[in-house]
């Protein structure tokens, strides 16, 4: 079971609005609604593709109602930690431009935390891989990533930013995912090569560069896996499915240049998919074959030393 | 016991986002979330004067349960019928300039709104007035507001707009509470005045008019009533507390210049109050002293017989 958290889970509203106008009424000419957040994300593409998992995190009031019945609805198991607060929305607002709305969360009280620490401790357990997704709302302790760490026996996978990732690292994730501005943010440098090498703490930085593909500092290496040409689409959600693949990988014993081939290509296949974050697993073995893997730089002694034991 | 029904029941959700770009993804400074719907806000207005109110209409998913607990957090009893659609949100982006967006509503089915006539025939036989509010979601029948106004013994408001009023009036409402682009559309022609003399089949016509008051053909003659000075705010809602106003002058008896007094009053009050449609009570002794009620057309033998009974 791959176990998923989302501190901040979302429902997040579509509205087609072909004649948006600003500073008007506006009529909505349809509304796709869908439990979102990163975490959740990852679950859906998961459960997508077959596997066994289970998305956890906060959810409150109606709003958290709607995200653990769109999950049940998809038959995604869940078992969320209620908070008094209400779940956020998101609305993304299609017009002639795309335009998105984030709330910032409910606030979470330390009662809250603490029962969410204790759902999860029961939870990782059972899990083989665990993946730590997204944004922390209020209240919820800035270093929540690095408990989460180390609450785990399983490995962990950490997508976040900020704060969040920077005291997240100090417990040593198996992997974090951060996208490149997250990493530029992180590191203070714009270049990827050197962002991966500078992010210190995680066992391994798979840096999702969009069309580029990823760029991954591991204990095998620093390898580079991209697509044979790029995929045109809509790349919301494409980070999660990248995010997804490597944790399928993780869970099935993949070795690194296979794991992050089935990565890139499932972040392919989001962005094939007009629904954001979806995946038709039926167009995958095409897209695996048209990942190229290279190792840019192999390991060595003191490199692996160097970059596991820090 | 004032009964309000709202066919299609919103959570209105207002987005404040000060730096808010098209195209890009915003970050929500503050989020308010009120139960909505014209009936819905006519209901919140009523039970903050002290009225006994009953908001009735449809209400489903759990954007339905938000409103009922949004409902209940005001203490404003509500009875709605469930639809297994999910009653529609609204989102109202507030930046430099205030930009809305109306979900269209959930679909109802035809065995839905035989619940809802039961439901309604139920509560309208408590109801001194009944207050009928708002667009049809897809599925109701188009002359919805005709059956409802058949269906109740005690007098009826209607505050609708296009083919829903036009077939509401065929069934003789006691009032109707047209704003000027309504009753333009109503009756092809701009000038208010000869509007609410053209629109036929209601017992009266009460043309709210902005800040230019109201202008209204009743059974005791053609009046007018406005504020000696118009009132600067948020005039959201305010239609909604006119309609509140007719409602409680009518179920208090009051003779029309007074209803109409109370009406453009209680509309100021909710123009003067910075959150849409609620209204401070203790405002409105010195806002009722700023109204003025003139006579425009007396009533006359066949002018009361050509409007009444048409």
């Amino acid at each position: 079971m791959i176990l998923t958290v989302t501190p901040n889970a979302a429902l997040d509203d579509t509205y087609e609005v072909p004649d948006a106008r600003t500073g008007e009424v506006n009529r909505v000419a349809a509304v796709h609604r869908r439990p979102g957040g990163k975490g959740v994300n990852v679950a859906r593409v998961l459960h997508g593709l077959g596997h066994e998992v289970v998305a956890a995190g906060f959810a409150g009031g109606t709003v958290g109602a709607g995200i653990e019945a769109g999950l049940a609805s998809l038959g995604v198991p869940s078992a969320f930690t209620r908070t008094a607060g209400e779940s956020r929305r998101t609305v993304t607002v299609v017009a002639a431009e795309v335009t998105v709305f984030n709330e910032p969360g409910p606030t979470v009280t330390a009662a809250e935390w603490d029962a969410f620490a204790r759902d999860y401790g029961r939870l990782a357990r059972d899990a083989e891989v665990v993946v730590l997704s997204g944004s922390l709302p209020p209240g919820v302790p800035p270093d929540a990533y690095a408990r989460l760490v180390r609450l785990a026996d399983a490995p962990v996978i950490l997508d976040a930013d900020g704060e969040a990732l920077r005291l997240g690292l100090a417990a040593r994730p198996d992997v974090v995912k951060p996208n490149a501005a997250e990493l530029a943010r992180a590191t203070g440098t714009d270049d990827p090569a050197a962002g991966i090498r500078a992010l210190r703490g995680a066992g391994a930085v798979v840096a999702s560069l969009g069309a580029g593909g990823v760029l991954a500092a591991t204990p095998d290496g620093v390898l580079r896996a991209e697509l044979d040409r790029p995929e045109a689409g809509n790349p919301t959600g494409a980070g999660d499915a990248l995010a997804a693949g490597l944790a399928a990988g993780l869970a099935g014993g993949l070795p690194w240049p296979e794991r992050l081939r089935r990565a890139v290509a499932l972040a392919a296949c989001a962005v094939r998919s007009p629904v954001a974050g979806e995946v038709d697993a039926a167009e995958l073995p095409a897209l695996l074959a048209r990942v190229t893997v290279r190792t840019e730089e192999a390991v060595s002694e003191e490199g692996h030393a160097a970059r596991a034991h820090e």
